[in-house]
């Protein structure tokens, strides 16, 4: 055969033992907080049927989407039929449709599962990558947008990523102050747009961009002396108040907040101008940012017009979504830094092929009581210098060694692979050398 | 928006909470077992390029895999450059050639992970499933084979599938049954495939099948007689020592034999005209049967050519499959039966506007204390019929009611969801009240 190229295709990755440890552990966490929470997991095909995903994504994100092409005897025609997924929301848009009257009303999910975008891939950017989505779906109660918060901060606290701030504003709010400086609602979005940079380009490179973007220099003139005010969310939300747009989303944030209360691990606050791209919001939004990560790590909010899209209905919803590759690159970061050993805790070492099946059978009583334990099974002659360089690349704490002298005497050679002390015990007393070495 | 079909796709599944708990837990109880054996996780992308996959799987398989089509300016040559996995061994065999001298030897690896097939869907026959893999690359050593057979067998007795029997033989035993019979080695595979119907055909079907496939009557004659005497695996094991391979498979049989000693939950035991339809094997082959569930619930053996594929290299390896997806009806059957209850233990209803903080804030203290507790979250008025329809389509066991007198008295109503008795406490007794409904 000729040779092939061994390595993942472009923009996805193989994930080796100690990453998908990591991955896993990271998941069990998170599926535990969102269920402690009341939240019930979902899972949907990797791929849907190709109308299902054209059309959701504008154009730019129809562009990105793998096709599958269709078999058999329809394979040469070049035409697809169904597609890998593109994100989590437009299959939960299908479920709705399709189970409605079988889900609880409202209907509480998470789902953590990878989709596909063929995006030209870059550092930490992917072809294949991990979303983690929890949404609401058919309440129209700020409890569900409350909840939503509650949760995801419960999550990232018990990720270990506390000082964390929940940023909070409302999409009502944010009309409300365009209103409030006398903005024309066409130049909306143009202006979130722009006002949505301020932490990246601050007061004047906004002033800038509002210019380029034909908003009024009189408006410009009362929304920058406000965005440079010491009491900004005040000088702001002074404005807001003067429209009744305004007022509804201000009242809006204020029962959020009520009902958040306090979170452990991190803060939330009324953030006024931030405003969140993507313009299928209708309510609530918030982002997570984290300052010694410099890193949005979560984010959502309200999305009453979405769900309802394979069905003439409206339905109402609210979500959340966590950056779980940022987050999972954090934590890796944070346990390369901790040196974590991440393999069995025994390794059984086999001394000569007569001693095989005490070993295997001492294994098996380690597992039973309790230990993860590896048994040498490589090939080769039976070198103990070569089973040790193995424990320790698969970061074993403790090598078990039992030659025929310690098999007659019904004893054990414990090494303790950190320090390198070596000890034989009687078999009685295995579990608690082990239990010391252990610090269990 | 024209009406869309909201079904999955032909042969996928979604999976409802329910079932996405169950198989979570399914999973979780695999990787548990598998990493106190000493396996590690391994995860590959869901497509690999189309190079890597074809030719791989017969002129049948090829047929079956799913294609993925070029994009942007390619997309219109109708080609496909990916292909979606349609196995785990075929990724783990590039694994091995990229990373080798990264891995350790011997590199023990499972992998859980959905693989796609074009196939025509059908009972119990999906386009996407999951395959749960367990195989050790880079061991020619015996304990290997018992090792694979000692983490399947821990697997199944946990999750509850004990009474299941190891059929265990060995390609090399074959060829000397061949052999000992004086069929000719070019007949050998027609006729393991027959042999391998016993089950289900019987010793008449046997013999004619034979017949059909041109063996000699002298040597049918002989095979019939030992398939149908009292002791079939005597009978069959005297011919096989006639030859030296023969005699080299049954050392092997007894080795592994000796090696896995008593599995907890199950039998193992020599086989002898098991064979295991696919022709990759090369050494040792088992399978394990559940005679209560009439099924081969996991199947493995050593398949030393095939790892290899990607490299210049002689790679042995031996491994193993869980027939997982029919573990996972079995295992919904007995649950079915059983009749679990599987939502949030907790719900906190909602009885007025006014007691929303309060109720967060009860759900946030019950959770820190350990509880699964749902917060009803929907819209509309806030019935209290409404809310305990839905905790009881959630499956909760317990609603928590706090109208505007339980606050001002600091007391919870706790109402037993499968009793249906409620009594009114003071919030410090609402733990040990809790935990009497629960059974911890």
């Amino acid at each position: 055969m000729a040779t092939i190229d061994a390595n993942p295709p472009s923009g996805t990755r193989d994930f080796l033992p100690a990453e998908v440890s990591r991955r896993e552990r990271a998941f069990a966490a998170i599926r535990t907080s969102f269920q402690a929470h009341g939240f019930e997991p979902l899972d949907t095909p990797a791929f849907e049927r190709l109308d299902v995903l054209t059309g959701k994504y504008g154009e730019e994100g129809d562009q990105l989407i793998f096709k599958i092409l269709r078999r058999g005897e329809h394979e040469a025609t070049g035409d697809a039929d169904l597609a890998l997924r593109y994100d989590l929301t437009v299959p939960l848009a299908r479920v709705a449709a399709r189970y409605g009257s079988q889900l609880p009303t409202p209907f509480k999910r998470y789902h953590i599962a990878p989709v596909w975008r063929a995006d030209r891939p870059g550092k930490g950017r992917f072809r294949e990558f991990f979303q983690c989505d929890v949404d609401t779906v058919g309440s129209d109660s700020l409890v569900a947008d409350a909840a939503t918060i509650t949760a995801v901060a419960d999550v990232l606290d018990q990720l270990g990523l506390s000082g964390f701030r929940v940023q909070l504003n409302s999409r009502r709010a944010l009309a409300g102050l365009i209103e409030g400086y006398g903005i024309p609602e066409p130049l909306e979005s143009s202006t979130l747009t722009a006002l949505d940079k301020l932490d990246k380009i601050g007061v004047d490179g906004v002033a800038a961009e509002l210019t380029d973007r034909g908003i009024a220099p009189a408006a410009i003139a009362a929304l920058t002396a406000d965005l440079g005010s010491d009491d900004l969310a005040g000088a702001v939300s002074d404005r807001i108040t003067r429209s009744e747009r305004g007022r509804q989303g201000l009242a809006e944030v204020d029962r959020v907040l009520e009902l958040v209360g306090k979170v452990p691990g991190g803060e939330v606050a009324f953030a006024p101008v931030m405003a969140r791209g993507l313009s299928y919001y209708t309510g609530p939004v918030f982002e997570v940012v984290h300052d010694g990560l410099d890193a949005t790590i979560a984010a959502g909010g309200r999305y009453d017009g979405l769900i309802g899209m394979f069905q003439s209905l409206d339905v109402p919803a609210t979500g959340g979504s966590l950056g779980i590759e940022r987050i999972l690159l954090l934590l890796e970061q944070a346990e390369t830094a901790a040196g974590a050993r991440l393999g069995p805790e025994v390794l059984v070492t086999l001394m000569d092929d007569d001693g095989a099946p005490d070993a295997m059978a001492l294994a098996g009583r380690l597992r039973a009581r309790g230990y993860t334990v590896d048994l040498y099974s490589g090939g080769g002659r039976l070198k103990l210098g070569k089973q040790l360089k193995y424990a320790d690349r698969r970061g074993c704490r403790v090598a078990l060694i039992r030659g025929e002298d310690e098999r007659a005497a019904a004893t054990v050679t414990v090494k303790d692979l950190s320090s390198g002390d070596q000890t034989t015990v009687a078999e009685a007393d295995l579990s608690a050398t082990l239990d010391a070495i252990l610090g269990r």
